[in-house]
């Protein structure tokens, strides 16, 4: 993404931390007393500008989202959404994927979603990639027994990448869609880079990885 | 494959015994005193026309390998080639896939290939895709320990339903390709179907699961 400098973007969302969450270690284990329900928690890492999250907390009030958005220049877009459509199901982390498991208790997420994640095409840049084993391990810690990963992309290597570094975790493929935007799956939100992509022909990939359940 | 009924092919396989093995039943657990040799033992399941099969044999003579095809009628133009070229580390099977464990022994074959399989499309035919449940078991059974299903198709559906299904049976996905001929992968060799059908444009697909380890 092509990042605008906007100096007044880390003012802003410091002026709604009902909707970016500050300090966000201090709600660790504790997310579901933020969201004052106990419902399962989601979350999109990389969230850019919103448009995922923000529709699918409205089509699921019975889930808690949270996105995640290292870019403060992006996620000020997001919080617009977010501003207007005052939802009380979702909140806004201007973090690092890095640091997840300072801000998560192990088994506080059901769902994660990986939508057009950065490819990192070079070989050098592989640690980097959000599906690489590392970051598996990460999301693992603080994810329940059998939680999922729901992945989109219109990067082919970084898919053919992905469903390698899922099995070869042990994580089990149970949805792979390699033409989504042609195909009959229901329910499909598109983030703003979804939009773009396909309109110019790309074919949009899609899996579902889970991981595996305890003592198996 | 459209059949075309060839009432001699019968009698034409009869005649090449040394090729198109009979009884193979009597070799089960033998198949490397057939050979000759103590090289691994790899089989394509649906072996056509018998291009690939063949020529895999001639580029790799420290590999033994045996082509199985149900079709009496098809299983004649494997056996042409087979004449031609003379090869001592090839082998035919006019037998259907159902038969493998009366055939080889546990822990006999090291890889398997599933070239351009019928893709049965319909839900209720399911059963009878090679890459379903009941055939992994199959060939888990005759196969080593780290053995390896090397599969290439066309079908999008039928290599979406086997990515999972392959994944479900708690195989590890090593190497998955997501458009053969506009890639980077080495020493690929095409079966009939797959000149014909890439030439219309179709991608291929391809991939390589491994079996489990033993005690993992």
């Amino acid at each position: 993404m092509r990042l605008r400098n906007k100096p007044w973007a880390k003012e802003r969302i410091q002026n709604y931390p009902q909707y970016v969450i500050q300090n966000p270690e201090q709600w660790k284990g504790k997310w579901n007393e933020l969201f004052q329900n106990e419902h399962p928690i989601h979350i999109e890492i990389g969230t850019g500008k919103g448009k995922f999250i923000t529709e699918m907390a409205k089509q699921h009030p019975d889930i808690n989202f949270i996105g995640i958005e290292t870019y403060t220049s992006v996620i000020v877009s997001a919080l617009d959404k977010l501003i207007e459509a005052e939802l009380t199901n979702l909140k806004l982390l201007n973090i690092n994927a890095i640091q997840l498991e300072s801000i998560f208790a192990p088994g506080e997420i059901s769902v994660i979603y990986l939508n057009f994640s950065d490819p990192w095409p070079k070989n050098r840049h592989e640690k980097r990639r959000l599906t690489h084993r590392s970051f598996l391990e990460k999301y693992q810690k603080i994810m329940q027994h059998g939680g999922q990963i729901h992945f989109k992309t219109d990067n082919q290597k970084l898919f053919e990448y992905s469903l390698v570094s899922f099995s070869e975790f042990g994580m089990i493929l149970t949805d792979v869609n390699l033409d989504l935007h042609h195909s009959d799956f229901k329910g499909n939100i598109m983030t703003e880079y979804e939009e773009k992509f396909s309109a110019k022909g790309n074919r949009i990939y899609r899996c579902e990885a889970k991981f595996p359940e305890k003592n198996k």
